[in-house]
């Protein structure tokens, strides 16, 4: 149980120096230390606000510093730990923004250090009140789509750039045709003059309004409106205008104030694009971990959030990507979860649906697959269905294989490589 | 010269494949590169908006890959490359949080590399037109403090949490009456129950006035209100009307959006905070470079940016800080310069002014030091003008031992390890 007026983080630190002065100068960095006394101080008055070690765990001995830049004698033994930190919520209020100068701020910078990560953090009830939270979250989403008791089946459109607002609502025509639930633009397609964004909301709402008329299920079409606050809430009024459900923004490029003022705003679901996670997270003993980095940007109002994929074109291990989608899924705070619905993506086919759905436990997920879907050898219907069929057999615990005797997308999928 | 339709980026990577299919392998991840054909795209669409290959030179073979997660055989040469990449602009139009995304956007992850770091972007005029650049500049900074043709001394309040604001107030004063130019308050500080951000801009305001009707000239205090949006805009007016002059934000807390309405507010220079950085930058084969990442900041508005300072408690080596700070003074546009002013700090003493003068070869900087100036054994006065000496000295090519023959404060300075 956290203490309600302190907030936590666990991080992993290597040094060649005493792994416990270290933490302390971390802890001294990061509150109310200084290197030379300054006038003014007093013990009480640097205690009040003193970020406090919890725990300090030693780890294995490594043979070479992680990181380079550490200040270490030769003979040195280099030292992994895990440490817990925390501080008084009095220092900086319920803050998001000053929330990551103080855990995430100089500290990786220290010379004592070749090595420093961020693992996790707990954040006391008074951050809950100060910030929305996902509005819509697992239960706004499947209301929006119409989709229950399954995961959400989506695609991208590609390519990424090229498509101008008629062949971005020709795709999208051909894959509500194919049953799809879920549409998002690629990041890189915002509002370029070579795509308008008003221009391509109209004719790709024009496409999902009339399938919606017809089927009596919207599709749900994330349109991506990052850029500047005034463009993302003309952007959004516009899509929620012309009856959309979903707009979708890149939270390394909007940045913390960009969202949490965009999900002040928005009547609609956030979908929370993570690209330029690499160079937050690839080194292991640098920058973030998403069990931590996830927490700031739901609690700032993200209802979807990107974990990779499975087996996907990108460096993370199937772990790592399975541990980011179960804490997308963990309460936050007891009375106000602040769940949000992980997309799993890149390179996603039905292949990946048992191993996702048995490290998940859950169907509460969103999978968005380009190739997956589109180049199923019965075209993009059959596609959608082979995935559908994918998870019921994941679900139902019976292997592929098996479950493809009598479900022919399915079996037609697994045939083939690219779907 | 540039292309003035085009946006460039220039790379470092490393990767066990062919350097030439990985980097085609990224343009197309950028732009509108697909996995599979897809219904729709025709070669004519995606060459529009291809990301190009503008230069890829060959660097030295590494023994061992610098990031973890790379597809590679064994026996593979790992290579690493510079390479240069550009975009039209009319995939995004003149827009930073998309520039963001398609410059640094999901390549950092992609299993190909085993390491990517962006050394340098350049933007076309079309930029300039859309975002302010510092308002302030250096020339605004030497016209509020009155200080010219020398380095801005300033400090930090110390420690970083703790004061309140009457405490704040009173250290004000002590560094008032020594002389120096500029006072930031510490990147922790914002506005937590523990400092109130009114209470203390009005307190120290006080004094400042007080201070500068006595003495003609105003010091500059850098208040840090990193926040929500609404809270940044209502500090920033409480600190213009209370005849402040500055104003500070984290950018790495705030993020781009945050910054470009922070920047659309203001009438103050605004005192960009890098903290955080470490994790951006500190393993050399990923993330980003301050030479890349500086112009970004700039643009939007910051007037001053933090970039360590030479001998310093932190990892970065002497060549790398003085690179970025030469950057700062590096014009952007031929028209637009963007200039801002560079920001040394973190164990500044007089030591390292004549370095830092030869690297820079400019004496538009801010120099802040804490333990340098207040732990000077004659006061704070005394470190003050010890600072003023160490620069007029490095100036004049004149060795400090030499200089400090008939310039006490820096005599002593120079006797006292502290200072």
């Amino acid at each position: 149980m956290i203490d309600p007026h302190r907030f936590e983080a666990d991080y992993l630190l290597e040094t060649a120096q005493d792994p416990r002065r270290t933490a302390e100068a971390i802890a001294g960095e990061q509150s109310s230390g200084t290197f030379v006394p300054v006038p003014g101080e007093t013990p009480e008055l640097k205690q009040r606000a003193a970020a406090r070690i919890d725990a300090l765990e030693l780890l294995a001995a490594v043979d070479r510093p992680s990181l380079p830049g550490a200040r270490a004698s030769a003979g040195d033994a280099i030292r992994q730990a895990r440490m817990t930190l925390s501080w008084p919520i009095d220092n900086i209020g319920p803050s998001l923004p000053n929330l990551m100068a103080t855990v995430a701020g100089n500290l990786f910078e220290l010379n004592q250090l070749s090595g420093l990560r961020i693992l996790d953090i707990r954040l006391p009830r008074a951050f809950a009140d100060a910030y929305s939270g996902p509005k819509f979250g697992v239960p706004g989403t499947r209301d929006l789509t119409g989709v229950h008791e399954r995961p959400l089946i989506g695609t991208i459109v590609k390519p990424s750039v090229g498509f101008g607002p008629a062949e971005t609502a020709a795709l999208t025509a051909t894959l509500c045709e194919a049953g799809i639930d879920f549409i998002k633009d690629d990041e890189l397609q915002s509002d370029g003059p070579g795509c308008p964004f008003d221009g391509r909301v109209r004719a790709v709402m024009d496409v999902i309004n009339r399938d919606a008329d017809r089927t009596g299920k919207k599709v749900m079409f994330a349109f991506n409106l990052t850029g500047d606050l005034d463009q993302m809430r003309r952007r959004h009024d516009v899509v929620l205008e012309c009856g959309g459900t979903c707009v979708m923004a890149g939270i390394n490029s909007v940045g913390m104030v960009g969202m949490i003022e965009l999900a002040r705003h928005t009547q609609l679901p956030i979908h929370a694009h993570r690209n330029g996670w690499g160079y937050l997270t690839r080194h292991p003993l640098l920058g973030w971990s998403y069990v931590a980095w996830q927490k700031l940007w739901r609690l700032a109002g993200a209802d979807h959030m990107h974990v990779n994929g499975l087996g996907s074109k990108f460096f993370e291990d199937d772990e790592s990507v399975v541990a980011s989608a179960r804490a997308c899924l963990t309460p936050m705070f007891d009375d106000k979860p602040c769940v949000c619905l992980p997309v799993f993506s890149s390179g996603q086919t039905v292949r990946q649906a048992p191993g996702t759905y048995a490290g998940l436990g859950s169907v509460d997920l969103l999978v968005t697959a380009g190739g997956g879907i589109v180049a199923h050898p019965d075209g993009p219907a059959a596609g959608v269905a082979a995935m559908r069929q994918a998870y019921e057999a994941a679900v139902a615990g019976v292997p592929l294989d098996q479950f493809a005797r009598d479900h022919k997308p399915l079996a037609r999928a697994l045939e083939n490589r690219a779907s």
